[in-house]
């Protein structure tokens, strides 16, 4: 089997080079600079760079290539049956900025090897193929994250989506257009039947456990809360203790909460329950000056909706208390939320036979990074395969999986395709 | 008794035009502008007009004025015993950036309108009278704070303090001579018996009392440990509760423990202990990322030189619990500490009999702040007269002291300082 994971290889070390400055191609972990990663937010030469990439890969393999008003890339390779809904399965080519090489990159070359594998076998598929690329799932460039499968799912409208500016205040349609990616249709998920998602894990769990193999059965839900503590702010010598309003007071013990109420859920509940304070900032943050403000930004997440409620709801409630108790103002923003979503047992259980018939372990877990699956797995039925993320890093230039775990995963992947296409 | 305050009035209201952009002369509380302060920094246009018009107003009381290698002003009223050592009285006429009209100037126009005083009411003294203005009081252009009375106490070398330099990259003695103001002498302390410095409060507590005239006792010492705490950046959604090292968790039980124990040393020991987590930045600092690190500046403030030092052992303490609890490292850094100092009984007496016999109630208390009298009450017999800071505001534009307060201040130095000067 060394062609298969010889040439997805060959595709991740060429593509890991797009959108690394100075450009670089990365084969082995120790030759990963902590410095520089890839940075391929969409609309940006790497984005482009990589996406050509992978459409010249997507034609070699005999697939149709469609690309439409989003961005979004699709590689058809029809089905014997063509009455019965498609099988998709793809992930994301934009990065995080300084990201790693593999999140998203992945999964869209996994798919096409998969692909190229069917072509290899002779292997007639009954249900058409489609190989996906979304368009802006980090969002690193046109927020909100999880753009394009937002639209195909019925979240956001297209207007709106190709409307949003980056930072350079280019909307999204024209930076599509910059890069040749502004197709002319809309896609439809009506003739879709089934998505598989491969993606690196993200975290620590697989990695930990010396799992290759993870198999998603639901997605954490986000809830975000945006937090302003309005204290006075006051000469740190001058102001006794007794009539201080302490924003930054206020605002520990709220992170001490947040962190002694999820590790509660986990222990007493078993619950998958994750709550971070993230992001704070001081104003005036100065060494001598009583904090007068700060700002938080607060993340809670959970597979099981109710315990994401739960979270969310005390911790509401813990600030009213400490409105009172330090006599400040906190004013909460709650961000648009993504739901806890359960992936489709079907989907799952064909993942993991699949696994069984090329002889690789594989353990069911939850996904706690937000995914595009989570979009497609409310109008079709969905999975997703995780590989190991070592040291549990993404997002970073020392993002890395090893090339067996690629390989494990991509013939779980291809086994996976091949027996949803022919149900 | 007219005369004496309108024309420590019209000093006071001339002068805040100066380093306020644009100019604007204030004389009502609500015709301050919050948002434009004055900008006094040594070396500065507005540092330079004020100091030229202290001057004038010097000269026009006929003092002899001097300005030493640090750029010091002093203008001598000789006295009919010269044999005896000198009554100096004065402040700084540097501000913060974007600070008030009132902090520095009143202690050193309220000197010069004694001086008047004394001329009107042809009073003869027996000691020499010295106003002084410091250089670099706020360390807003040239740290360290408290920069010229450092090298007159002898704790910093001359040259050390001419060659500190701002953000231009420019050294004191050119920034001294660039205004005009670079003497060629030393000044020595060895000649001066008493100094007393009035000044703004900069916190609430006479505001809050309905109190005139605060007599400073002693000033709080001031020790900063400067702390950062390295944990691990982690995805805020995949990586479990357990395994988590967050450095904002950690940070937050000090900022905690901090208050806490403050609050607890004035309630259980009556101590004047203040204890604040003024400094406070999170790294990577993005709302679904675990922070990584974290920095933090914290302030420790107390006339009791134990009690400062009980609650910087005990933080430090804590500290190391917090590093075996969460598995993280903190790295402290002590920046040098101002002692706490006791003021003299003697000149507290004085400020104290004084007061009674111009008819103003007075109030014995401490400076949380840090005063150029702290180096002076370490070569000479040292006293500090406060008047009230509306709403404890001080270095912010809103600073503010009612006219009539002003009024008694002046009158209170003025009394003490002739009573000083036939001891």
């Amino acid at each position: 089997m060394g062609y298969m994971i010889d040439r997805l290889k060959e595709d991740l070390v060429e593509t890991s080079q797009f959108g690394r400055t100075p450009p670089k191609k990365i084969e082995r972990y120790d030759k990963l600079d902590p410095e520089n990663g890839v940075t391929r937010p969409t609309g940006s030469e790497g984005n482009k760079r990589i996406r050509d990439y992978a459409v010249a890969r997507m034609k070699e393999a005999g697939l149709q290539v469609n690309v439409d008003k989003l961005g979004n890339i699709f590689g058809r390779k029809e089905g014997s049956k063509t009455t019965r809904g498609s099988v998709m399965s793809g992930s994301h080519l934009d990065s995080v900025i300084n990201g790693g090489m593999f999140d998203g990159a992945l999964g869209v070359f996994s798919s096409i090897e998969a692909v190229r594998r069917m072509n290899d076998d002779g292997f007639d598929n009954d249900r058409p193929i489609e190989v996906v690329v979304f368009t802006g799932e980090e969002g690193s460039a046109f927020s909100p994250t999880l753009l394009a499968s937002s639209v195909l799912a019925g979240k956001l409208s297209i207007d709106k989506a190709l409307s949003r500016k980056n930072a350079m205040g280019q909307t999204l349609e024209e930076a599509l257009e910059n890069i040749g990616y502004n197709g002319s249709f809309e896609k439809s998920l009506d003739d879709i039947e089934y998505f598989v998602e491969m993606h690196i894990e993200q975290g620590p769990i697989l990695d930990k456990e010396g799992m290759s193999i993870g198999i998603v059965d639901s997605i954490s839900g986000v809830a975000w809360i945006m937090a302003t503590i309005l204290g006075e702010g006051n000469h740190a010598g001058t102001t006794p203790m007794r009539v201080r309003k302490d924003a930054l007071v206020a605002a520990s013990e709220i992170v001490s909460f947040i962190n002694k109420r999820a590790n509660e859920m986990v222990e007493k509940l078993g619950a998958s329950t994750v709550g971070t304070v993230g992001k704070l900032n001081v104003f005036p943050n100065g060494t001598n000056i009583v904090p007068g403000r700060v700002e938080m930004g607060i993340d809670i997440r959970d597979v099981i909706p109710e315990n994401m409620e739960r979270l969310k709801d005390e911790t509401l409630k813990v600030m009213k208390e400490i409105e009172r108790k330090y006599g400040v103002d906190i004013h909460t923003e709650l961000a648009p939320m993504h739901s806890p979503v359960t992936l489709s047992d079907e989907v799952i259980d064909v993942i993991g036979s699949s696994a069984k018939q090329v002889g690789v372990m594989a353990k069911r877990m939850i996904s706690g990074a937000v995914q595009d699956c989570q979009n497609m797995a409310e109008k079709v039925k969905a999975g997703m395969i995780f590989v190991p993320s070592v040291n549990g890093i993404s997002h970073a230039p020392l993002e890395w999986t090893s090339w067996e775990d690629i390989r494990k995963g991509a013939e779980v992947l291809t086994q996976t395709l091949k027996n949803l296409s022919r149900l």
